[in-house]
C-alpha cells in the first residue's frame, strides 16, 4: 500500500509553495515590480518559493539575510553543504582562479589529487571519475554509459522520481511535471513507503515490483539498461530505510542491468551515517553519480564508476566536456571534501539530525497531529496526513507550516507526490544553536495550526 | 562539390592531435607517472593534446606557463575569452562568493539586470533568457523548446556539427565519434564550403541542400523542430562567409522549423563584426544558445529566445536549473560582458584577426603550400590539401604545424572532419606583440615543414 492510491493527479511541489506570479498583489511595489522585470525577461519557467519571496543579498553558514536585513535560518539548501560562502571555498576558488582555470585536454596533478581521493570514498569497486557541470550532465552520461555497456535501453526509476533536465534525463524522471508522458521504454516502481507497509516486508515488495517492471519490459522486448534510484528516494516523500535496495539490486544484476545510485541528495555524507547513499545499503552500485553540494555551489558534477563500466565506454566514446574538471570548481571540491572530514560534518549530521527528528516528533505529538517523521542525517521529512487510520495526505498542512516557518524566519519547503511532506535539509554546519532555534519555531508553528 | 568526397571515414581531429597513451616513453618520468595515475583513475575517455602534452601551472592573460617555467602564447582558447585571469572576473567571483550565491527560487536583481543587458544585445526578436551551465545544457533545452513550439522532432545538422555532449545532442552532433549513428530524426546538410564552391552560389547550395533535407524527413513522415546551426561551423573547418543562411532559414521557416544559432563559438563579440554569429548573416534566428566564453571559464551558458517560443515552453514545461543562474556565475558573465565593451575587445578581434589572417596567408604563398585561410575576427582557420587543383585534405602537413608551433610554444589545434584545419582561436585580448609573435613563429614552422 502507497500514497499512489490517493488519486491519479499528484501535486507538483514547486507548484503548490509557489508564488501565484498572477496575484502579486500584496507584496510591495519594489518586488512586485522585480517580479514583473524577471518575468519580461526570463520568461514563465522561473518559479519564486513561498507566497512571499525571499530576496536575498548575503549570507554565511546557516544563514541568509534578505533586503530588509531580516536574518533568515536555512534549514532548506543543500548546495552550500558546508555552509553559505564557507571561507575555505572562497579562499581556494580566489587563489585558484587568480593561477590558472583551464580544461582536461591539458596535463594537471590537482584534478588527479582530487579524483583518487573521492573515488577512495567510495569503496573499493568504485575506482573511476569522471567530471561533469551537473547532476543533470552526471545522471545523462550514467544512463549513457549504462545503455552502452548493456547494449539495453530499458530503464528503471521510482514513481515520482526526479534526476535531471536533459531531455533524456527529463524522459525518466516523471517528477518533472509539464504532462510529463512515461517513454515506452522506462518503467515505474512505487518507493519503499515504509509509513505504510511494515519494515520487514518493505525490501521485498520493492525487490518484486522491480521484477514486474524487468518482466514488463521483457514483455515489450525491451532489455534493462539499468535501474537508477535516489537512496533517500527525496522526491518521492523521502524513505530512507536502509534495508530497502539490496535485495532489489540482484534482481537487477540477474537481468542483466546495471544499478545507478543517484547521489546528488544523499551524498557527501548528508545522511550522518555513510559518506554515500549506496553504502547504507550495503551495495555496490554500478556508478554513483554527484552533483549540488560537491563544490559548494560551484558547478561541478562527476561519475563514479566501476572500471569495467568506465573502460567499455570511454574506450569507446570520446566524451569532452569543457567545464567539467577545470581547475576552478575542482578546487571548491576540493575544499568541499577536506572540510568534511576536519569540521566531522557526517558526525555533526547525524547529531543535529537525530535531534532534529526527535524534536519535531515531539512537538506533533504534542499537538496531536497526524504525521510521519523520518529520514536520515540532516535529510528530514515530515508527513502530514489528515488521520492515521487512512494516512490520506494533507498537503495544505505542510504548505501552511513551511509559510508559517517562513514567516518565523526559517526555511524549508515541501517535497513528494501530493507535497504533503516537510523537506528539512540544512547545510551540514547546522549547530547546536540553529537547531535550538529551529525546534521553537517549529513548535510554535505547529501548535498555532 | 565539398570535403564529403574524400572518404567515407572522416578522422578525430582530436585523435589525430592527441597523444597516443600506449607511447609515451619519450616523456619524462614525472611527466609518465602523472598520465599513468589520470588514467588508472580517470579512466580512457580523456585525451590529451599534442605529443607531447602540456602541463599548465598558471596563465594571465594570452600567456600560459607550464611546469617547466616555459611561457606560452595561447591562440586556441576561448573559453578565457576576455583573458585568462582576467582580474575583473576574479574580483567579481570573489566578492559575489563572499556575499551570496544561491539559486533562482529567490529573486535576486543581479541576474535580471545581466539578463536585460544580455538579452539587448541580441536584437529586438530575442528578448527572453533562461540559464544553464553549459552549452551542452543550452543545446539541450533549446532543442526541447524547438520540438515543444513545432511538435515536430525532425533535426538538420551540418556534417560534421559537434553541439554537446549529453545524450539527444550527441545524436545530431555526427562529429562526437565513437561509432555515432545518424538517427532517424536526423538529417545531415554539407556545410557552405566556400574554398570549394564560389562565393556567389554557396548561399543557394546551403537552402536547396537544406529543402532536400526537409522533403526526405517529410517523406519519412517526420515534422521538422528546428535546424541548429553553428553561424562559423567551426567542427565542419570553419566556413565563416556571411551570406550563407539567409535563403536556407527562409526554406526552414516555410516548413514550420525553427532556427537554433549555436552561438557557443561565434558569440560574445568573437567574429569581430557582430556580437553574435546571427548577427552576421541579417538573420532572426528563433533561438540563440550560448556557452564557453560567457563566464570566462566559469560555468555558465544560456538560452536566449524569442518570448513566443519561451512563452509556449516555460508555461508547459517547469525547468529548473540548479547551478544554472546561481549568483556567482552571473556575476562573472557580467564582468565578461562589462570588459568586452570598455576594452573594445570586439573591434580588436577584427583587428587582430585580419592582421593574423594576412600574415598567415602570406607566410604559405612565400612557402608555396597549398592551402586556404580563411575565417572572421579571431577564429580563424587554415586548410591544408595536397595540392589545389584536386583540394585533397592534408592532415599530416595540419598536424606536424600544430606541434611544430608547440614546439615553439605557441599553442593551437586542428578541426575539421579531416583534421586538416588549423584552428587558430585566442583568447580576445590577443596584443600587438601576441600577433608579431605569432606569426614569427608560424613563418619558422611553415619554412621548416
Amino acid at each position: 500500500m502507497t500514497t499512489q492510491q490517493f488519486g491519479a493527479s499528484p501535486v507538483d511541489a514547486v507548484e503548490l509553495n509557489a508564488l501565484d506570479p498572477s496575484d502579486i498583489s500584496a507584496l510591495d511595489a519594489d518586488t512586485q515590480q522585480l517580479i514583473q522585470r524577471r518575468r519580461d525577461v526570463m520568461g514563465p519557467a522561473y518559479r519564486l518559493v513561498y507566497t512571499d519571496p525571499l530576496r536575498p543579498v548575503r549570507a554565511l553558514g546557516t544563514k541568509i539575510v534578505d533586503v530588509n536585513g531580516d536574518e533568515y535560518l536555512d534549514a532548506y539548501n543543500n548546495v552550500p553543504s558546508i555552509g553559505h560562502n564557507h571561507p575555505r571555498v572562497v579562499e581556494a576558488v580566489t587563489r585558484q582562479l587568480s593561477l590558472l582555470n583551464t580544461n582536461t585536454r591539458y596535463l594537471c596533478s590537482d584534478i588527479i589529487d582530487y579524483a583518487e581521493q573521492l573515488t577512495a570514498t567510495h569503496g573499493p569497486e568504485l575506482r573511476n571519475v569522471m567530471f561533469t557541470c551537473t547532476g543533470s550532465e552526471s545522471n545523462d552520461l550514467a544512463m549513457r554509459m549504462a545503455r552502452h555497456v548493456t547494449g539495453g535501453t530499458g530503464v528503471i526509476v521510482s514513481n515520482h522520481a526526479y534526476h535531471g533536465n536533459t531531455r533524456d534525463v527529463s524522459g525518466w524522471s516523471p517528477s518533472s511535471g509539464g504532462g510529463w508522458t512515461q517513454r515506452a521504454d522506462v518503467r515505474l516502481v512505487p518507493p519503499p513507503d515504509t509509513f505504510r507497509t511494515t519494515a520487514s516486508a518493505v525490501a521485498e515488495e520493492f525487490a518484486d515490483q522491480v521484477a514486474a517492471c524487468i518482466a514488463d519490459l521483457a514483455d515489450d522486448g525491451i532489455a534493462l539498461a539499468a535501474m537508477i534510484i535516489d537512496p533517500l528516494f527525496s522526491s518521492d516523500g523521502l524513505y530512507a530505510d536502509r534495508t530497502s535496495l539490496t535485495a532489489a539490486a540482484e534482481v537487477v544484476y540477474r537481468a542483466g542491468g546495471l544499478v545507478i545510485s543517484d547521489e546528488v541528495q544523499p551524498g557527501f555524507g548528508r545522511t550522518g551515517d555513510a559518506m554515500w547513499g549506496h553504502q547504507r545499503w550495503n551495495l555496490d552500485a554500478d556508478i554513483a553519480t554527484m552533483g549540488k553540494p560537491m563544490g559548494n555551489g560551484l558547478p561541478i558534477g562527476g561519475v563514479v564508476a566501476k572500471p569495467s563500466v568506465m573502460s567499455a565506454f570511454g574506450s569507446d566514446v570520446p566524451y569532452f566536456n569543457t567545464f567539467g574538471g577545470e581547475n576552478v570548481p575542482v578546487a571548491a571540491a576540493q575544499a568541499v571534501l577536506d572540510v568534511i572530514r576536519e569540521e566531522n560534518l557526517m558526525a555533526n549530521s547525524a547529531d543535529k539530525g537525530a535531534q532534529l527528528l526527535a524534536g519535531m516528533r515531539a512537538s506533533l505529538q504534542r499537538a496531536g497531529r497526524p504525521s510521519d517523521v523520518r529520514g536520515a542525517g540532516l535529510y528530514l521529512g515530515v508527513e502530514f496526513v489528515t488521520d492515521l487510520d487512512t494516512k490520506t495526505p494533507d498537503p495544505l498542512i505542510a504548505s501552511a507550516v513551511v509559510n508559517g516557518m517562513r514567516r518565523r524566519r526559517v526555511l524549508i519547503s515541501v517535497v513528494g507526490p501530493y507535497a504533503n511532506v516537510l523537506k528539512v535539509r540544512p547545510p551540514l554546519v547546522f549547530s547546536q544553536s540553529d537547531v535550538d532555534r529551529f525546534l521553537t519555531e517549529f513548535d510554535h508553528v505547529i501548535r498555532e495550526l
